[in-house]
């Protein structure tokens, strides 16, 4: 029917570039996917999967010693990394099968081949020198964990693609960052018995969270024994006779280190695509600008998911795929909305976040009410451990409607889910104040907090 | 002011008893409560409270077992019963104490006995004899564990009343109930390594919770090796000659075991408590009879909590206490709210719920959508456990409310919580459908069933 080899080439098989492949597909479309690592993407492959599967594994030291509390004695444990990196390999592996299981099962063709623009709607397959035709094309490439060029010695460092696979688990790292992939892969080291150091050039670790979060996260790691150096940073890195790593730091002189993690923001993956020739337009940072449909400056080209720098999330990534297929294949022209996006840091305790934190809020609303509540889990109890939870609410109170809510403990990434369906549906207080309590839960808390703790009005906190 | 001995009078010592005494005293109001036993009452002293730490208790040995498949070894690991009931004990008496902390900050007088009912506002006080008498009464006892006298060889049983403070724990133990305590109970003596049997004579454990989350745990708790033996009946339990329990069956024949529990439903407190003499009226279960406000037949004297027999659940008591604040003291008629509770089982896995179960839903609505899930919670995709997560969303299609959510799997508590939030408020299918997922979360599955799995017309499944 059309004059072009596909209706629609994908170049990319994470989860936005798979999503929109696989409903094209579906649809009847002439689909080709191409991939030149491994299909799953980031997410599966070297991101979110992996990831919680090593925070799963990095637990089970507090388990242990939360057991005793309980009247368990646990004899002599012993980790081996390599087990868990073969586990974790046959994991992700099955999910990559599934993956492509998908994309053949609806239809699409599974190249397996790195692509590169070489026209408005012509694609070249590096694999085979081919050149094929399509009258859509989807870049969903990702990104890739900044190497830091500037920093001396970077070629030393690890990132998180590393990371995963280490040959051998190191006794000691310094992870330098101070946003989520810092955070976790810091927890995940020091629960698998890693002496774990984190520098990190801001005030506080998880910019832009809500500021109590970051506290109450920053104080329990350094509780588990976690060194964390705040500004500061790592001014070089150099290699030791012994072969471990030296850190030359700003403030804290040198740290010697066997492994040095470099968590220090992500780039996309827009270099040699042939972007320019295509005439798709990127931004200082190298992002692929897009328009509300995703659309980028060429006709007939799309970007999705982390290549596009909006929201770098897996379900962002999805959400904007089926968006672009609702527009263009189903004649029902759908932008995204990436308002009001619940996210997890999986951090140890964990975080789980919707909406505004505190700070940005009482700059947004006249009045801000702030119920804030922070106890120690009910199993903390009998472990002995010192931990608190922090629940917090932030409800605006011109119209009562709770406009942030942040919680940081056990399971907080699945209450920060169901709390994201509350204030996505535009919630009231009131609405949380006639929810009867589930006893005993953590979660009772935030629907048991009947009186303010404090309130803000034009941001200043009232007596 | 008044001619009375106190304002308030409460009897009992448990949630709604104190909540109520409590907030009357921080009002001004000259309160006095009465407890024969512990302060706490259910909950705290041999309830929700020494339920869930002996449910956390209970989850270590799954906690060993899943470790090996994320890298780890344990060695020899034991259980220490006495340990477990000491550190049990001292959490609650510390609670105990905090109950007690909060009634004398707040100017209540509290008082160590039982007390009965002599007149329409007057009460005796059994430890003293002294008779005080009180503007308004609440009565606040509770209930206990149905004894089932009709059973010949009850007296050889337990109840949930003795279990958590057995001198031993047994090596085997037969619990007769299909309801949440007995079922509880049987997750937990499994989880600390009990030969566990459990006896109920309806068709399948937990009447009135939604069928897929009944066969669920059913098939769950059985493939962990709890014997399940449904449509059966204890017709009478013997004492061996070795100390041993031997309960004959109705189909099963003889089970000899060290314990029989029963759990067998839950009796009002009403017994000797001058109801009769005070005008107090009761029902057919010994429930005292309450309007909408928590009145007894009785001028001025009120009951709420178990005693009442509307919704035995701590956070009822505590609701129908504040609500009798309201009414009685604020000038704020309030009426209890038992519409939509969200409730957990703390079996394992666990349940949460909220809403009707699918065959109520069914013959409630014209047509209903069911979406559900069932899947492998990622940790177990490395631990091995042969466990499925089941959610489902019952959604009315008339107005695409949700009209039910159900969940079968870890933190479903948790998430039956914050799920309660978004079904009180009306929440539909729709809120649900523009919610951002979390990921990895469990939770985001009940985010993204974006069709229904079948749908239901005048209660029949349509093709």
């Amino acid at each position: 029917m059309t004059a072009f080899d596909y209706d629609l080439f994908v170049i990319g098989g994470g989860s936005g570039g798979v999503r929109s492949a696989r409903l094209a597909a579906a649809l009847g479309k002439k689909v080709a996917i191409a991939e030149e690592f491994r299909y799953g993407g980031t997410c599966v492959i070297r991101g979110c999967v992996p990831k919680k599967l090593y925070v799963y594994a990095s637990q089970f030291a507090e388990h242990f010693e939360d057991a005793l509390g309980f009247g368990w004695s646990v004899g002599e444990r012993r980790f081996d990394w390599q087990k868990l990196v073969a586990a974790k390999e046959q994991e992700i592996t099955r999910l990559e099968g599934l993956y492509r299981k998908g994309l053949a099962n609806a239809g699409a063709e599974i190249l397996d081949t790195r692509a590169e623009l070489v026209g408005p709607n012509e694609v070249r397959l590096s694999a085979t020198g081919k050149t094929v035709s399509a009258e859509r094309i989807v870049i969903a490439v990702g990104g890739h964990p900044s190497p830091h060029d500037a920093l001396p010695g970077h070629e030393l460092c690890i990132t998180s693609n590393e990371a995963f696979d280490l040959d051998q688990l190191p006794k000691s790292i310094l992870i330098a960052g101070g946003g989520y992939i810092a955070v976790e892969f810091a927890n995940i080291f020091h629960g698998l018995g890693v002496e774990t150091t984190l520098i990190y050039r801001g005030k506080e670790i998880l910019s832009r969270f809500d500021q109590d979060l970051r506290r109450g996260l920053h104080a329990a790691m350094e509780e588990k024994g976690i060194r964390i150096l705040c500004e500061d940073i790592i001014q070089s890195v150099s290699a030791g006779r012994d072969g471990r790593r030296i850190a030359a730091t700003m403030k804290h002189g040198e740290i010697v280190t066997d492994q040095v993690m470099l968590a220090l923001g992500r780039v996309p993956n827009t270099r040699s695509l042939g972007l320019e020739t295509a005439g798709v337009k990127t931004d200082e940072r190298g992002a692929i600008v897009v328009d509300a449909y995703s659309r980028t400056t060429a006709p007939g080209i799309f970007a999705l998911g982390d290549v596009t720098d909006r929201v770098q999330l897996t379900p962002v990534a999805i959400h904007e795929a089926m968006c672009f297929i609702e527009t263009e294949y189903k004649n029902n022209p759908t932008s995204p909305d990436h308002d009001l996006i619940a996210t997890a840091v999986f951090s140890q305790p964990e975080i789980g976040t919707v909406g505004m934190a505190e700070d940005e809020a009482a700059r947004r609303f006249a009045e801000l009410e702030v119920y804030r509540a922070e106890f120690r889990p009910m199993r903390a109890t009998l472990s002995g451990r010192k931990e608190k939870m922090i629940m917090k609410l932030l409800v605006n109170a011109a119209d009562r409607k709770v406009v942030g809510a942040h919680i940081l403990g056990h399971d907080a990434g699945e209450m920060a889910q169901l709390l994201g369906i509350s204030l996505k549906a535009g919630c009231t207080k009131d609405d949380f104040d006639r929810t009867m309590a589930v006893h005993p839960t953590a979660a009772e808390e935030l629907v048991t907090m009947y009186q303010p703790s404090y309130r803000l009005r034009n941001g200043e906190r009232l007596p």
